[in-house]
């Protein structure tokens, strides 16, 4: 039987927070013709918002601190603000959007993280075999599109989750129903040999290869989590991992996209 | 072909606004082992936090406008801070709430309000027609319980709707499907003789014995809304209506219910 195909796909603040772009990737996004699904970051929304209530930000050890004030913030701006804005603006180009945090549905059942050294607060951690795959399934299969905000819930709290580990973990549960392309959007043009030059863009990043690049250091430390995290998706399942900039990486989706494709 | 049995449930801002109220009310509510929805109204929080943010209420020939921060406002308020607390508290409850806004899944398609005398701005005007009633029904036969905020949507932008009539328009386009029992709680005990009098209350009221008593003028005027509205409701395919207080109104749904039982 042949599995049908899945874009996960997630956007991150810097999307968010420029209406030119948002709009333009929207676009883009509502003419994928096969099956898909949106995470959505947070954006400054959040952070302009939590100071004109004096909310403030809550580090320790310099890691950010999710208290009660936090949490009911992002709860809204993330799940409420920016969720609700992008399903609308999605279905009024026809692309039929369902806001969902981890909680609604119990889609993503989190744990709270667990205090060792720093109690982080209302934070998440979570693990493909805790997404409610046969609800998203029977959404996915209705022709509705998934937009998540970056929040899961345990024990009656909605939590803070990070949107790149939503988004790898959501490609890694529904591999086992689809053949899942995981595509992260970002402020770069892919994986760049030269951070410093938007023309050194890697089209094709191999696992070997980028062993081989690894031993070289020459990639840019900010890239790194993110390509662990996707050798780690493609491992569990997740058929090829796409890093790309907003602007170009949905272009002709079905064919060759700008970007760094990833592959085992 | 005996059809499944259907309560759509609205609580008001007063239950949302005390935690204690709340709890009692969801642990009623999720113990209810037939099909249902919930549909919530605003409460004080959305004020209280515009205030802190400057946005002043607006209103024209006493009548509030919903300008453009008072539609991110309560997008935020509604459809994110209470809507997602609401789902989470359910969901530890195990109670399958999942949150919607009639913009996800096109769950509500309304018409942003047409200008005669009052532009009301980020207002959406809703029919039965408008419900995508295959969506919802494919989540409640799964077991889901949809969650709603008082929130719609048109032409890319989210608009405001009043719970009343999200609950009402809800109950009667899915009264094609399902055999429905709406209920409204609020702050009272249901339709009193003497408003005065809680041990007053109207035990059933068919609409015969509601026509004689509009002509004896012995109604309080705050109640007559909710009243045309709950045989509109009844007219339009419902069942029947019960308005009653959020603390007893859901004890032993199945069976004789405290409240007023509207019927024709």
């Amino acid at each position: 039987m042949t599995r049908e195909k899945l874009f996960v796909i997630k956007i991150g603040g810097n999307v968010i927070d420029s209406n030119t772009a948002l709009d333009l990737f929207l676009n883009d996004f509502s003419l994928i013709k096969e099956r898909k699904i949106l995470i959505h970051g947070g954006g400054k929304i959040a952070s302009k918002l939590g100071e004109q209530l004096g909310i403030a930000a809550n580090y320790v050890n310099g890691r950010r601190i999710t208290d009660e004030a936090t949490i009911d913030l992002v709860t809204m701006v993330y799940g409420g603000l920016i969720n609700k804005q992008l399903v609308a603006k999605l279905q009024h180009r026809e692309c039929d959007a369902l806001g969902l945090t981890g909680a609604d549905g119990n889609v993503i059942a989190a744990v709270k993280r667990p205090i060792k050294d720093i109690d982080y607060g209302f934070v998440g951690d979570i693990t493909p075999d805790d997404v409610n795959t046969s609800l998203l399934a029977s959404l996915i299969d209705q022709d509705v599109v998934p937009v998540f905000a970056p929040l899961t819930h345990h024990h009656g709290s909605m939590l803070n989750t990070n949107a790149d580990t939503i988004a790898s973990t959501l490609a890694v549960a529904l591999s086992k129903i689809y053949d899942v392309r995981l595509l992260y959007c970002f402020e770069k043009k892919g994986v760049l040999l030269d951070v410093n030059d938007d023309a050194s863009v890697i089209t094709h990043l191999p696992e070997g290869e980028y062993k081989k690049l690894l031993t070289q250091n020459v990639l840019a430390d900010g890239i790194l989590p993110k390509l662990e995290n996707a050798f780690a998706s493609i491992h569990a399942g997740v058929n090829e991992v796409l890093i790309g900039h907003a602007d170009d990486v949905l272009k002709n989706i079905g064919e060759r996209t700008e970007g760094t494709l990833i592959t085992k």
